[in-house]
């Protein structure tokens, strides 16, 4: 055994116990397959600001901070505040309510291709739905996606997230020929792909940062070149901004390219925290779904759900938004510059080993190997060195208190602050010495 | 305009602005296609025990109880404070947490198939995963569903919701071929039909009670009678407990029958009112969905998502769970005396020209039409008069603040009371007169 497992391992017993019952409960002992990691994930007690608390008393400071949806930290007072309010008169219902109103009424000032919004719970659920929309409005079948693209487990989507690219992701699919996959920042090969497909082409999804797939912003020229395609093919632009929207400035990414997207889908952040799925779209677009003015054929039928619009989840959202609308220049200026300091540090501490990528607040680094120098794409992320990446979280977990969801991006938050940069960097300074040993 | 539009309208003004302010912002002005019913539905403002309150501070006892989901009533006090508590302590993280390892101890001390448990965050995400996980461990691609039988949104099981069953649900879809569908309660069709397809078919699925097409209880010989098939053609066998798990005793329906399920689908109740969906199946079909001892081309990879197992909603599920428990007696024998006394009751005001169904404290007047005189599939319960049953609900609504979702069946929660239920009836009364004029 490690020395760092060891260490870990030490200072986890309430945890390693926990998680022999939680084994005997959950497949692999987790309910999301990336929660897991060597040799057991410690047991979270609660969560505050920055710090997550396991149940041995352990306090990391938190780079994951909840699938990267927490903005402003763990259990922020203000949406804490507004949503116990909530929980006295209710938490759900299943009926039009007024938080709904309000709420979209501030996503749609900030989003313009918000002319129609509907809410859903999970951003598997608005890919999946925005995937149907774009079928049914154009009467085509194939949606292209990204090589590692990540929009969620929906059947619709789920093709080429893990590299190698061409191998299935799942057993049980039925019917992943309408699914095709193009490279990343790669416009003269995307398109050439899609050229050859336009004929039954229904959509294109792209995040404009890849998150599950490397934390690797898109160049304004690849995402134009793709809209110009898709505008001259009759298919819908759709832009998965579940990771990126509300992440960089009080509104979309996409606002700051000038791309003209047919629908967009959003999640985490704008949720606060809760169960959400937000689908955006024009409303030449959204009409199609619906029920009362198209017939079975003709109307494209979707979700909704027992859980859509509750309101605890737009109680949330809205107090969430209120607050990042408020203090927009403070928070993105703050957590865009902490970020610039972590990938600088990264970068200095772990030169030519490394190469960082991210944007804004969203940093992660790649240990070069496989003759891999830069980083534009899955591709080029998933050959490098992942296990040394996750080494290098899990020594930041065991020895330093610092937890990233090994192998995952760091995401920072409104709570962290320039020492917690520091010790980060501080850390990152002993794994660089323990890999030269 | 009719008297009862007309009473609706004024005692609505405000939800009628607010809903002029929502179909700006929402396709159709809702964020679920059942949610709207004419002229306009009103705004819910809160919602306590047995009431819904509207924006025009109309009170209403409610029968919806938010997609039968809330068995104690609005905002239950036991659940609201230990989710408040919780919500000091933290709502989500992305973590392992205690709460899900002792929710999941409960549900596996009372749901004997679940051997092995997933949480996902709504029941479209738990039929979909259900669905692959019997496709991966065939290795065969159909999956038979009811006529009629309401799985959620989930492309992998959109068919044959709507009648008639043999249209398509929407626009869209690729890959209906792989979905087919039998006639509820008639076992000699469905085996028949099962029987045609039986060497490539994955799975069957199956709510023990219609929900969404009509409150309708299966007979144990058809469901006995699908399982023998099912076993003798090495199929699996799932059950959709969404509506009926913890809605007539402590634990699922399927028990009551003898019944030997692989996989059984929960949600609604079980989470409290909170975002839920349940996978819950025998060891050796879950074991599938690890992602550690499965490579990629033979695991089935399903969810997780962001929000799957958090904090808040495990810990609503265990408090519910936790009260049922302590209380199962005395809950369950209550809501399903007052089920029959309104099944009982409706059945004698309407005499020949409604049919009453449902069991417990699930209940559903059809109003007899195109010669059907009794209801015990979908189709019979969508050849009823749908329109007088919209009206009937929409009148109680109007005129006696009492609240079903026009056309859907009612559940009787625990908040409920035997004046509540004598209310129904004189205002049901009220109805026969006014359609007899």
């Amino acid at each position: 055994m490690s020395s760092v497992t060891d260490a870990y391992k030490k200072h986890t017993k309430k945890s390693a116990k926990l998680f022999e019952r939680s084994k005997k409960l959950h497949v692999g002992g987790v309910s999301h397959n990336i929660r897991f990691f060597e040799p057991y994930p410690f047991v979270t007690k609660s969560a505050r600001g920055k710090y997550l608390i396991d149940v041995d008393d352990n306090k990391y400071t938190d780079y994951w901070m909840g699938h990267w949806s927490l903005i402003l930290g763990h259990a922020a007072p203000k949406v804490a505040e507004k949503v116990k309010k909530q929980i006295s008169s209710c938490w759900m219902h299943g009926t039009v309510n007024e938080n709904t109103i309000e709420f979209s009424e501030v996503i749609q000032g900030s989003v313009p291709v918000a002319e129609k919004i509907r809410y859903v719970s999970t951003g598997t659920e608005a890919t999946m739905y925005a995937t149907r929309i774009a079928r049914a409005k154009t009467g085509k079948k194939i949606i292209a996606k990204i090589d590692g693209g990540w929009h969620g487990y929906t059947t619709d989507l789920l093709k080429s997230v893990n590299y190698p690219f061409d191998q299935p992701e799942s057993a049980g699919l039925t019917d992943e020929s309408h699914i095709i996959s193009i490279p990343y920042n790669n416009l003269e090969k995307s398109t050439s792909i899609l050229e050859s497909v336009k004929n039954d082409l229904a959509g294109v999804i792209i995040e404009p940062v890849l998150g599950g797939a490397g934390c690797i912003p898109a160049t304004k020229e690849y995402l134009t070149g793709i809209q110009e395609f898709i505008h001259k093919n009759n298919a819908l632009y759709i832009l998965d901004e579940i990771v990126t929207g509300f992440r960089f400035r009080f509104g979309c990414l996409y606002n700051t390219m000038s791309l003209d997207p047919d629908i967009v889908t959003l999640g985490k952040i704008v949720g606060g925290g809760f169960p959400i799925g937000v689908i955006c779209g024009k409303e030449e677009m959204m009409k199609i779904i619906d029920t009362k003015s198209n017939n079975r054929q003709d109307r494209s039928y979707i979700g909704g759900g027992t859980f859509s619009a509750n309101p605890l989840t737009m109680t949330s959202g809205r107090a969430m938004l209120k607050f990042l609308k408020k203090n927009s220049i403070p928070v993105y200026k703050k957590i865009g510059r902490l970020g610039e300091n972590v990938r600088n540090g990264l970068s200095k501490i772990f030169q030519d080993k490394v190469t960082v990528t991210g944007m804004g607040s969203l940093f992660m680094p790649h240990f070069l190997a496989n003759g891999i120098t830069q980083v534009t794409n899955a591709e080029e992320a998933s050959r490098c060195n992942i296990e040394m990446l996750k080494k290098y979280h899990f020594e930041l977990i065991a020895k330093n208190r610092i937890f990233f969801l090994p192998g995952k991006l760091g995401a920072i938050s409104y709570v962290h602050s320039e020492s917690d940069i520091k010790n980060l960097l501080e850390a990152s300074k002993k794994f660089t010495v323990s890999i030269r040993d």
